[in-house]
């Protein structure tokens, strides 16, 4: 497969993208708020700030994934409550991070069609961060793992990263072309690589994925709406990356 | 690499094969029961059996991992104490399990010697399972990462994921041979998809590992006391599996 084109691997990302997220994390911090609101007047505090710098400072030791946010759940909750919350609560905090944990795989609308359409045409890899075991579980659930020929779940999404799954699946960036809906996380670091993205926003976005350093008007980056776009944006991609010429 | 091998990758484990791993989960274990014992009379209680089954238990949503056990600590800690330990004791465990996860990378006697030497005359591959950001923060750590050409962090160690890693190797299982100290989770599966093993043990094995299958007779499989037997086991290997009648 691939003779004729310009792009040889498609990457998908997974959560946003193929399947609700995001909608989970935010019913996780209104749970998260309705626990700390038994001690702490909301109106006064900054709760999901609090919340939002734990998960920051914590990320280097844990990485991305439910399990690091419920432990720096468990830890805002603790420090905002000033060591008041009762072990019953810290119980509740956990169940949070069961409850994401086992959230419904959703999928997007028009998405199983998209991926099926254009893994008839190009080698198709999911690429995802977060758990490891909680990511598998979804693509599991998700009823599209056999349409993907790779699946790579990664620690962090940035052009290193890119860079060594660009090379495992031996192709060059430029006929590379990654589908998401993060600019931060899916599309920058591709573009950085000399790869290509497509841009399919989600309707919410988590405070980290939304600092990037990307205007809309980079080459080698198309925005659609929905999934349903997406296989005429890769067939234009396609194109475009077949007649593009190869830098020395 | 590989012409005149019967084996042409050699997997390594990473817990507890290449870097101490286990007398660290000891040291957690301990200090989670210095915590309960404020609550508790330890002697009465089955803490470290409790905290066991509420760890298998949680296996199948958590998978393996430091984040995982210390989510289940917690839960622990809340059942044991019947929701007595106090939200500071419950910040302490939390702590145990940073602590855990910034664990110091302390290479095994003879390992980096017999990783190179090996290395030499064999692409070799790390697989370990776990927490897929803490695996990876060790194998930086350890200063072994330069030597290995792949690295593969699963979530489970079964026929199922070396048979899809040797998949991706692009070998049979019979020009595979793994590396490891459990016999459960090194050996047993590789030996089972038709690869070979050396089981290098270790000085102390989590109840779950110590669960397996395998009599010391098995065919395909070598015994070796420490990492400077390692080279060796692997060249008898490699000319037996050279020699091996090819399955049909």
């Amino acid at each position: 497969m691939g003779e004729n084109h310009g792009i040889r691997w498609v990457g998908f990302d997974g959560d946003d993208t193929l399947w609700r997220s995001e909608d989970y994390y935010r019913i996780a911090e209104q749970e998260f708020e309705r626990i700390i609101g038994q001690y702490i007047d909301l109106a006064d505090a900054t709760t999901l700030q609090h919340l939002l710098a734990v998960e920051r400072r914590n990320l280097k030791i844990f990485g991305y994934g439910v399990k690091g946010m419920t432990l720096s759940m468990i830890e805002a909750a603790i420090e905002l409550t000033e060591e008041r919350i009762s072990a019953r609560d810290l119980r509740g905090v956990v169940e949070i991070g069961r409850a994401t944990l086992q959230h419904p795989v959703e999928l997007l609308p028009g998405i199983r069609e998209a991926v099926e359409r254009i893994a008839a045409t190009h080698d198709i890899v999911l690429i995802t961060k977060g758990d490891l075991f909680h990511q598998e579980a979804k693509i599991a659930e998700s009823g599209l793992a056999d349409l993907f020929h790779r699946i790579e779940v990664v620690s962090e999404k940035d052009a290193q990263t890119y860079a060594r799954v660009v090379r495992e699946l031996d192709v060059a960036a430029r006929q590379f072309l990654m589908i998401g809906n993060s600019l931060r996380s899916d599309i920058e670091p591709v573009l950085e690589i000399g790869g290509w993205g497509v841009h399919v926003p989600y309707h919410i976005t988590w405070a980290h994925e939304a600092e990037h350093g990307l205007d809309g008007a980079a080459e080698r980056l198309l925005s659609v709406a929905s999934a349903v776009e997406l296989p005429a944006a890769v067939a234009a991609i396609d194109a475009s990356a077949a007649t593009a010429p190869v830098p020395i």
